[in-house]
């Protein structure tokens, strides 16, 4: 059985999307959740962590030997170990650019990401404004995001990015967890694809399970001071 | 006939990988080079890619119609693209592996970027050192190097980190420009691998325009004020 190992799901974004990805699409694992206590080297985080992933982070895929870490890494080995699966779009120019947005996701959108870091349970509609107002990298990336799912969805004809459910829209489903949660502006276009999102089983299936957990981590929580 | 957009070569790191790919590989292309002035959104950069690449930046792939950017995008669409190339190890868990430490350095390996901007031509043994005494974070990443290349290296018995030339080459060999640069410390073995890199001919061939670019860039270049 493929063993994923994640973070706190309420906090854990990366840890989401392979998490989502394999539930959404009905692939079997088996969840190993590595509490986030603190990221230093003498953690049990770390310690947990320490024979699985050279790196020390999550996620981990686990395949038999077979350890797979980063996300993207996992993403491209699931769509070539399920083909049936079809992960990423079948057409190769649509798949070329759903992999393009993903590595885009990949390394980017650092404005939105730092200011807007993923807290599921929380509603902070007053420190989204606030961000709005003052950091123009915030209203850059949202700007961005509006271009790429608003012409997506124009040229896909939704419901998802790229048509039917891919790697796309697990990448995105924490991004749209985040533009919910700090209630970010959105056109009503992007609006009602982040509720899509929002609603698949597998992403309410993690949302569910973030509720559930009722675990608050200071160093995850920039603006609370208590749930 | 495919066309990679590029920046300067002496200064473009996610632009060299992959021109070194396509050129080590043996697939033609037509190189497009877009100079940075800046990266203001008025500049003659971000106008020249303006219809190419929706996030403005280099490298793109432009096939046809289509238009691939972002490196880890343009590896797997060339990866696939190209098969009789083997861009990707053969075997599936080498080509996972593979695959984990290109999303890894695709996101990663911040503090050594950050200190030790890539400058091709440049000697920056000092600034190197100082780097090396003061950031932990730069002697982080490149511990980190040297357990992954040297275990690589080790596993797939070289010459490259996966036995053949593949894109994890291509991937690190920018971060092999700046550990001779800046004459970063590196145990025997890494530092046998780096000139081995240096040496292929599509880097050879990379590096060689370089010098002879001559273009300096105030803004790409902290530790000088003239050549
Ligand atoms: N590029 C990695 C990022 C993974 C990552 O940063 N994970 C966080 C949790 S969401 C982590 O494990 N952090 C621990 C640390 O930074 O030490 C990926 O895509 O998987
Ligand atoms: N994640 C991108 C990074 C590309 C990138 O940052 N390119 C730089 C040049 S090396 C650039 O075009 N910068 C322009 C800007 O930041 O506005 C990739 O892998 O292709």
């Amino acid at each position: 059985m493929l063993k994923l190992y994640i973070g706190n799901k309420n906090y854990s974004s990366w840890s989401m999307r392979p998490w989502v990805l394999m539930r959404q699409a009905g692939i079997a694992f088996d969840e190993v959740m590595v509490r986030f206590d603190s990221f230093d080297a003498d953690s049990d985080f770390k310690r947990a962590l320490k024979d699985v992933n050279p790196v020390g982070k999550v996620p981990v895929l686990v395949d038999g030997d077979l350890a797979v870490w980063d996300t993207l890494a996992i993403a491209e080995y699931l769509a070539e170990r399920f083909p049936d699966k079809a992960l990423w779009p079948a057409n190769p120019q649509a798949r070329a650019r759903a992999r393009s947005v993903c590595a885009e996701m990949h390394a980017g959108f650092t404005a939105l990401r730092g200011a807007c870091p993923m807290n599921i349970e929380a509603s902070l509609p007053e420190v989204g404004a606030l961000a709005w107002r003052d950091k123009p990298g915030v209203r850059a990336d949202v700007a961005r995001l509006e271009t790429m799912w608003g012409g997506l969805l124009q040229a896909h004809g939704g419901p998802m990015l790229f048509g039917d459910f891919s790697i796309a829209d697990a990448y995105f489903a924490p991004v749209c967890m985040r533009l919910r949660s700090y209630g970010l502006p959105l056109s009503s276009a992007v609006r009602a694809y982040v509720d899509r999102v929002a609603n698949l089983p597998g992403v309410a299936a993690w949302v569910q399970d973030a509720l559930a957990e009722q675990d608050f981590l200071d160093f995850e929580e920039p603006y609370r001071l208590k749930r």
